[in-house]
This record gives structure tokens, C-alpha cells and sequence, in this order.
């Protein structure tokens, strides 16, 4: 350890971690929790993606890491800390990948150490774990070879295994771990469970994976970047539009689905769940293609996403409007409304596409701002906001998708609002033109509740936001018209608000977003359970939608939830992708009975 | 130029390389073919795909270089050569990666150098064209953005304009290109045309793409590994078997199609083709799911396969034959046969795989060989025959498929037997004991006339061996029967061969492998069109199957023919994949009208 604390302030980088993480890892040897927790700064963040605590969790300063390490060192027995390239230094920090080992197997990790007090101390620290020893996943070097060589009286080919597979799962054989909901979430995470060998099922109420894109609105692209979208295994041919068309998405699940072998139901819908405690298991009641059936999983998954259960206003009048009234998730595209009244309540993403897509075909069309809504433009986001982790440039710079997701994952929550407000204030300044148009336009614009913009709303609220594809010119310009405040009813013909406006109105689009899972939680299985469960998604900001106290983490997602056996997985393309791998291979550890000793299971503060 | 006369021999291999290179510019730019060619070996090969020929050719020797470049030289205008990565050097040759422009293009190639006469002189001498200038896919910086910002009241969807595009094709629009065979040919060419811009069309007989795979015996797995195997912009993911099953590259090919939007007819058949000079466009007959139609490429590609035409010998006695008796490529697997007596004649891949799939399914074998069989195992041709290009180690040592394609195509086929012989006498000494075992059960077993193993057959002849994935050992074992010799006719219920043996059979088995492509266009189009273009595949070896003269490139393969606007395309999926750019790209430039003269096109030796 004395070599730690002797580093002078002139060595390399290099120099510097190497040092750092062997005086680290001395530490953890000899199980002295104080020296390690010693060797982080005085405010510093640990970030353990189920590496040390069977959990995603994130503890601050030297006390944290060490309640962090006193509960979790001697089953963890981390070892084997060592740089995976060349550690880098910029403004005073200096960063290094490393990888390790714990007893049940391995991690990457990303380490960011400052100088305090003379001496190189971790102000942030990722830990994540990779794979588990003995069930590495069949890639590269230990892919399955396919043909089997020799010859074999008892041999089956692909085809018939996996004819064989689909015929008897869910009637003699049970999955260890049912998906309920096919999007990019469930697909993602069945690929993964398939890759890892665990028996599971991925069950979705629509005809086609790919129909959750497939059946919204026609003009619907995908609003973040190809560089952020790949899913596991299989990226995006570099010929992929940067921003995908929906029914190109679609397709690219139910190939992806296909290739990867992700089993998967089709037009299958979950009626009702309930935990059996004798057995430790489910019991799901799901219609498949119309016909009931019992399905007895060991583990849950709800992946129906932030954008399944849909939020629909009860407003008077509904029953008396005479023209055509619908959540956003159902609107069919503008082509029966050219020449129309259209008004669209809401304001957030979903409204805008919708308004834009009916202004481009000819109808008339009001937008109802309910409240204040964040817009960026999408090049600007892309450019500033995306730029240095997912795009061409970051590929060209050797920041792949697996990189770029692990330096996104090491920046702490609860500092990340610091990293976005400058970024938010480059892109006010680099379009002021345009938020001075908008706002002349009436348009009720914010930042954010500390100005901290589009991805911290994102993470603490879900919603609240419009990335700007071209609509918010049409709303600055005039084209189409704006009306604030809340609706208070409807009539035969018109949309009534609060203040006495009246709309009229041949088409109604309720934009109004999306209920919370913890909602589609207490559907599907009991209040109880949802109530036992609590809030889903958000970080108890303190901010708009999201009340504190300050949780660390994203609620519920993604790992152990107060309702054993029982997870929720979801999120843009981006987490799907990343989180899939560390609730894959918690599943994993459960199936292949690893023991999986869970730190900090999240305390519930909200309901919903 | 002195500078690169002067150079020493102890210059670095990046000296050398520039200075040749430079050298060569030097010369190019001025004209003075001899200096250029002067800078050759006195053996030595110039390989060219399209970029100075507009043809795929292969010119040797200094005077080799002199004619080609006498006849391209001013229309192809070369310029800029820069090696793209440091150049090397291992036993006195110095080998450079570089890339150069032409008057339309950018090119990437490879050069071999050797010392003689005291300067370094090109031994080996790649070119080929990359892109046009001015028509570069759409990849990387430069894909489609897909989602059209702003507000456009014209925008139709990606989903609007596919179906649109769908219905015109073949009624209000005629495809430029018009590809005949959808297996991994005819899709890679497709999807290069559609990444081109080219307006083309894929059509296939089979009900679905992938279907050439699916419908065949179904133990068949691909016979080479996989990182030989990719497609073009779309990787297999890592977990990809080794030699992938048929159903799952079936369901690939599939999935590629769609994604790649690569425009497909399945259950369409062609009936026959003509060329019509004044308006140089074929009219070709085809049936679309039973619906007669007329198509009006300016093009057409023949990417109907080696395996496109089974080769069914006509025996006496056929008619009277009890049993079942099919080609290879319609045998629909063992189910049917367990306890029955099959008779299988031949002693190649689909041989040995449908003896293997029968006996493992307790039928009674025989397998009729008539000529010698060349055997390799699959592990060993996989390590000594693949592994520096196209394995798990390739990969890791920076080799992608991209460069090992282009290494593979920088080795002259003229002096290529010689770098295969060695390798298969590592194999045969490897497999020793195999190969004793072999022979002493009566197998007739050659290493090709030269023994320069599979490749060279395959290149040659494209018959006449066995990949063995385990099948080779039954037949050494006993398990499966070998008789020899020519069968003379059939009786009800047995084969007779020439030497009066008798085989009893339930079921006959013609793995008697398939017709040229030569055939094909004699029946598609017309015997004397057929007669025009010539023997398709093959070197001019002198070797058996592939009668001299010495032609330098393989027959009518990617290149112009001697019918104007007609084209071959197929072969393994590592020349699907690689030869696929370069008929892509003269396909581009005739769509585009930039000039394409050709040099040294083809003469024709033989018929078929």
C-alpha cells in the first residue's frame, strides 16, 4: 500500500492507476474496508452494477463504500484488477478501463481519479459485471459449432430441436423466466436469457414482433440516433438510417427475433399473474391465440414498457362527441383527416408528430398545451448532446456501443444534471433564433427544472419533452395553432377548455402519454403487489414528477423489486440494450443457483 | 524516378513500398508504359478487378503490364497510390496494403515485392475498384438520414414509398437489372444493385428466399466455416454456429432480404430470354405465382449456381425401377428409409452427406463411387487451409473478411496450386492414419491431379471431393458399403453396375452433381447464346474437367461475355460476397453511362 501513497504527482497516467487499483484490490484482499474506503475522494460516487451487490446501486463518499464493501467484500472476493488499456488523463482526472474478477466471475469497470490530499483517490468508480464464471456465453471462440461432426443414430438436426423446443414449451416444459412484452425490451432480453441458456418465453399481444412500431402513427420515426439503437449481438448494418422509419424498426425486430432464436409468442396477452409461495412460482393466465393457457415461470418479467398502458383523460362529453376521438398509441395516421378539425391535446413528442403528419395532409389542426414542454432540435441533440459517445465520429474514435454505454453508466445520477446543464446551454445558444420564435408564438417552453434539459426529464419523469424532427417550426410559424390550458369537456362538435375556448373538432388525439408501470403491475397481478412494489422509473429528484428523497437509481428497473421473483425491464433502445445484460445475468445466477446476496434493496417512498 | 533505382536494400519496408509506388505513379502519369513495366519481375502477376480493365483479368510478366496498360492506361488516368497501413515485409517480400484513384474511381489493392536486380520489383500486383466517384453508398457518414425533417405536405412515408416502389416494379417500371436465382448469390448482388441505386429485381422459383436451403436433405450443414460465410454489410452476430445448419441460413438469407430491402419475387419462374439489339434490352418470359409476365431488363444476370442445374444421368431401366429414385438435390432426407436398401451413386459432398443422414437413420447404405474422391476433414481444412484468413484468430489479428477476401483475390490463380500443395501435405500427414484407414476399405482417394487439394478442384472444376464432417469414417468403417465402377441400368428392385454387380435397392440416390451454368443459359435463352459465351467456371488448368488453354480468370464468372449485357454470378458465399461489389459496380457504371471499356474480354475454347 505505501507505494499507493508514495505515487508522486509526476508519474504517468498509466502510473497512476496501475497503483491505484493494486493498492485497491491490497486493500479488499486483506479485507481492510477503511483503507479502501479511505482511497476515495471526499465526495466520490461507486457505481455496482451487480458485480458486488447483486444489485444496481450507487453509494457516495468513503462512508458509503464502506457500508458498500462491509456488506458485500467476503462473499464478492473481488480480485484480478488490472487496466484494460492505456489509462488517459484530461483536466486533472485521470481515466482508466480495467477489468476483474469476483468469486462468481468477471467485470469491467471504469475508474476516474483525482488528486486529493497528494494522493490519486477515486471520484468516480463503475463496477460491472461481464459473465459468470463457467457459463460464458457460446461467442466467438466458443460458439456452438453447428454441424455435428461423426456420425450419430440418435442425431436431431437444428430444425428438429428447435420444432421440438417450440412444441413443448409452456405444455411439458415450463420457462424458468416469462417476458411479458415483446418490444425492444423484452426481444433484447429474451436474446440474451437464449444466449445464456436459460428457458424463456417472450409473450406479446400483437400478431408480429415489430407491431408495437408497426402500428402507431405512419410518419412515427425513431427520435434518438442509429449509434444509440443497436441491440444486442446484431448491429445495425452501417447503411441504416439515422433515424429509422417504424415499420423499418418493425422489421428489424422480427428478423432480430427470428435470428437470434429469441423464443417468442405471438398474439398472446396476459390476462392475470399471481405468486404461488409454496412452489416459488407464477401462475400466469395468458390467451394464446385466443385459447387460455397456465404458464408457471420461476421469475416474472413486466417489459410492457414506458410507453404500454396508455393514459386517457375521462372527460365529459366523451359520449356525446360526434367525430372521431383516440389515445395518440392508437391514432392511425393522418390520411382520413385532410380538410378536418383536428385537435390534438397535449404536447410532448407524440403531439407533435401527430400535428405535423395531419398539418402535411392538409387538415386543420390546434394543439392543446396542457404545460410547459422542453423542445431541442434533433441535429442539435444529436450533435451536442450524443455526439462524443454515439455517433459516426465516436465509432471512428474507437467508442463502440459496448464503450460508449459503459462511460454513459459510469457518470453518477446524482451529478449527471451537472454534465447536461452546459450542454443544454450550448443548444439554447446555438438555436435562440428559434426558441425566441416559439416562445413569440405563445409556445410555453422550459428547460427543465435546473435547466438540466431532455435527458435528465427522460430519466426522472419519462416525459415532458419534444425532440424537435420539424413540427415546432409549424407551431412557431402559425400553421398549426396553439390553445393552453387544461380541457374541461367535450361537446357534439368541439373541444371545451377551462377557460371557456371552445375547438371545434373532427378528430380528438389525446397525447396525454402513458400510465406507469407499476399501474400495468397492479392490473396484471394485484393493487397489493403494485402497492408492495412502489414507483416505478424516476431517481427522486425532487423535481417535477419526481419527488424525492433521492433514490440513486432508476426505480425498479432492472433489478430486485420488494415483490420477490418479479422484475421490470424497459426503456429507450439504449437501455434496453445495456440493462438487458445485468438482468439477464441475474436471472442466470438464480437459475444456475449462484447465490445472489442483494445490497440495498430499494426502500419504497411512493406508490406510484 | 532515380529515387526509387537508387534505393537501398536497407531501407525499411515502408521506404521500399512508397518508393515503388510513387515510382509507378511517376510513370503511370507520364505515360511511359515501359518505365512502369520495367518496375515488374520478370515473373510476375498483375491481378485487376475492374478499375483499369473493366474486366476482371490477370496479365503476367513485364510484358503483361506493358499490354495493359498500352490498351487502359489514358482512360483510366490513375493517380494518388498512398499505402493505407505500414507496409511489411517476411522472407524477402515486401508486402503493401495502398489505395489509388482512377478517372472514375477509387481503388484499394495489394502489392508484393521482391528485389531483382538490385531494386524492389512488383511480384504480385492487386487493383480493384472500390467506388465510382460521385455515386458512393449510401453508408457510414453517408447513410440516409430516414426520418425528413421539417413539414412537407408531399412526404410520403418509408413504408408508402416500399409499396409503391413494389407495385411499379415489372408493370410501370422495368428493373435495369435483372437477376435470375435468389440464393446467397443472386440476394448479395441484390443488395449491392440496391445499395448502388441500381432499379433491379431478384426473382426465384422457391416459395420463400432461404428456400434453396430449407428444401434440401436436411442434416445438410454449410461444409465451410463461418467467417468465410458472411454476406456483404450485414456480419453474421458472433454467436453464429461455426457451419451453420441449412434451415438457419435459410431463415438468414431471409431476414437479409428484408432488411436489406433488397427487391425479391419468390415463386417466380423464367420461361425464356432474348436479347433485342435495337432497344438492348432482354425480353424475358416469366411466371410470377403462376401469372405470366413480361420483363424488360437492359441487363441480366444468370445467378442460377453451380447448384442450379441437377445432373441426372439417363440409365436403362428407370422406368421399371420399384422404388424411389431422385437427384441429390430433391432427396428429402432419411425419415422414409430406415430399414430400406439405398443405393447412393457418387462419392462427393452431397454424397458422403446423405450416406451419413441414411445410415444414422439405420437404413442399409451403398455408396457407388466412379471415379477418385478428394477428402479433407473438415477441422483440418478449416486450420491449415482457412485459418490465417478466415477463422476466430483471423479476426483477432485484425484480418477482417473484407481484407482476407482481398488477399485471397491478390493470389495469382496461375502459381495458387502452388501455395495450396504444401498445405495439403501438412493435412495428409496430420490425417495419416485417415487417410490408411480410407484406402484400405477400397476408397478410391486423390489430392487432385497436382496435389493441390480441394481449393484448386473447386476453382477448377468445382467437383470431385468431400468436405468430411464424419460420413468419410463410415465408409472407412465399413458401415457405409462402397462398390465401384459406372452403373450400367437398373432393374425393379436393384443397380447393376458396369462389372455385373448387383446392388439391390429401395432406394436410388443421384448425388451425380450438376450441370454448367452453360447449360442453363442454353436453356433460358438458346443454345447458340450459350455456344457464343462459352464453358462457364473453370481456369484452363489442363486438368481434369478443366482443358487448357491457360485463361488466366475464371470462365464468364462477374465479367463481361461474349453476349453483350449478360452475366454469371454465383459460387461460394466467399465469392458471392466479394465478386458481388465488382459486378455490382459495372453494372452501376452502365446504369450511371460512365464508360466502360473492356479489355481483353474473354475468348471462347470450349463449349461447355
Amino acid at each position: 500500500m505505501t507505494q499507493t501513497i508514495d505515487t508522486p504527482a509526476g508519474t504517468t497516467p498509466q502510473d497512476r492507476a496501475d497503483s491505484w487499483l493494486s493498492g485497491f484490490e491490497d486493500a479488499l484482499r486483506s479485507r481492510d474496508v477503511d483503507r479502501a474506503a479511505g482511497m476515495f475522494a471526499a465526495t466520490s460516487f461507486w457505481r455496482d452494477l451487480i458485480a458486488f451487490s447483486w444489485n444496481i446501486t450507487t453509494v457516495e463518499n468513503p462512508d458509503g463504500v464502506s457500508e458498500l464493501l462491509t456488506a458485500t467484500l467476503e462473499h464478492t472476493d473481488p480480485t484480478s484488477f488490472a487496466t484494460s488499456e492505456p489509462a488517459d488523463e484530461a483536466d486533472g482526472v485521470t481515466t482508466a478501463w480495467f477489468t476483474f474478477e469476483t468469486a462468481v466471475g468477471r467485470g469491467r469497470g471504469l475508474v476516474r481519479l483525482v488528486e486529493e490530499d497528494g494522493e490519486p483517490k477515486a471520484w468516480t468508480f463503475l463496477t460491472t459485471l461481464h459473465e459468470l464464471k463457467g457459463h460464458e456465453e457460446p461467442r466467438g471462440d466458443r460458439r456452438p459449432k453447428g454441424a455435428m461432426h461423426g456420425a450419430d443414430k440418435e442425431r436431431t438436426t437444428w430444425l428438429e430441436h428447435r420444432q421440438a423446443e417450440a412444441e413443448s414449451l409452456g405444455s411439458t416444459a415450463q420457462p424458468f423466466v416469462l417476458v411479458v412484452g415483446g418490444g425492444q425490451g423484452g426481444i433484447a432480453l429474451g436474446a440474451r436469457l437464449r444466449q445464456l441458456g436459460v428457458p424463456s418465453l417472450v409473450i406479446d399481444k400483437h400478431a408480429r414482433p415489430g407491431d408495437q412500431w408497426r402500428n402507431r402513427y405512419k410518419s412515427l420515426c425513431l427520435h434518438d440516433p442509429v449509434w444509440y439503437d443497436h441491440l444486442p449481438y446484431l448491429k445495425f448494418p452501417d447503411n441504416w438510417p439515422v433515424f429509422a422509419p417504424k415499420d423499418k424498426i418493425g422489421d428489424w425486430l422480427e428478423s432480430y427475433t427470428k435470428v437470434m432464436e429469441v423464443p417468442y409468442w405471438s398474439s398472446t396477452v396476459a390476462l392475470g399473474a399471481s405468486y404461488h409461495e409454496p412452489t416459488q412460482e407464477w401462475v400466469v393466465e395468458v390467451e394464446r391465440d385466443g385459447k387460455p393457457l397456465t404458464l408457471r415461470p420461476k421469475h416474472l418479467v413486466l417489459a410492457t414498457g414506458m410507453s404500454g398502458k396508455p393514459n386517457i383523460p375521462e372527460l365529459p362529453g366523451q359520449d356525446v362527441f360526434l367525430g372521431d376521438q383516440h389515445h395518440s398509441s392508437a391514432h392511425p395516421g393522418p390520411d382520413a383527416y385532410a380538410g378536418k378539425r383536428c385537435v390534438v391535446i397535449g404536447s410532448n413528442n407524440s403531439a407533435f408528430d401527430i400535428c405535423g403528419a395531419l398539418w402535411e395532409n392538409h387538415a386543420d389542426v390546434t394543439m392543446v398545451q396542457r404545460s410547459s414542454t422542453h423542445i431541442v432540435k434533433s441535429d442539435t441533440l444529436m450533435d451536442i448532446g450524443l455526439g462524443d459517445l454515439y455517433s459516426e465520429r465516436a465509432v471512428a474514435a474507437g467508442v463502440t456501443t459496448e464503450k460508449a454505454d459503459l462511460i454513459f453508466a459510469s457518470l453518477p445520477y446524482r451529478i449527471m444534471h451537472t454534465f447536461q446543464i452546459p450542454l443544454y446551454e450550448q443548444m439554447a445558444e446555438r438555436d435562440k433564433d428559434f426558441y425566441q420564435r416559439l416562445e413569440a408564438a405563445g409556445f410555453d417552453h422550459d428547460w427543465g427544472d435546473d435547466g438540466s434539459g431532455l435527458f435528465m426529464k427522460y430519466l426522472r419523469r419519462g416525459s415532458g419533452y419534444y425532440i424537435d424532427v420539424g413540427a415546432a417550426d409549424l407551431v412557431a410559424d402559425g400553421e398549426v395553432k396553439l390553445a393552453h390550458g387544461q380541457v374541461d369537456h367535450l361537446t357534439e362538435e368541439a373541444v371545451v377548455l377551462a377557460d371557456g375556448t371552445e375547438l371545434p373538432a373532427d378528430l380528438v388525439v389525446y397525447a396525454t402519454g402513458y400510465g406507469s408501470m407499476n399501474g400495468w403491475a397492479a392490473d396484471l397481478i394485484s393493487q397489493e403487489v403494485a402497492d408492495r412494489v412502489g414507483k416505478v422509473w424516476g431517481l427522486g429528484s425532487d423535481t417535477a414528477k419526481d419527488p424525492g428523497p433521492w433514490e440513486g437509481e432508476q426505480r425498479n428497473m432492472w433489478k430486485p423489486t420488494q415483490q420477490e421473483a418479479m422484475w421490470f425491464h424497459g426503456g429507450n433502445l439504449h437501455q434496453s440494450r445495456h440493462y438487458s445484460l445485468y438482468l439477464a445475468l441475474q436471472l442466470k445466477a438464480r437459475f444456475e443457483g449462484i447465490e445472489t446476496p442483494v445490497h440495498g434493496l430499494q426502500e419504497v417512498h411512493h406508490l406510484r
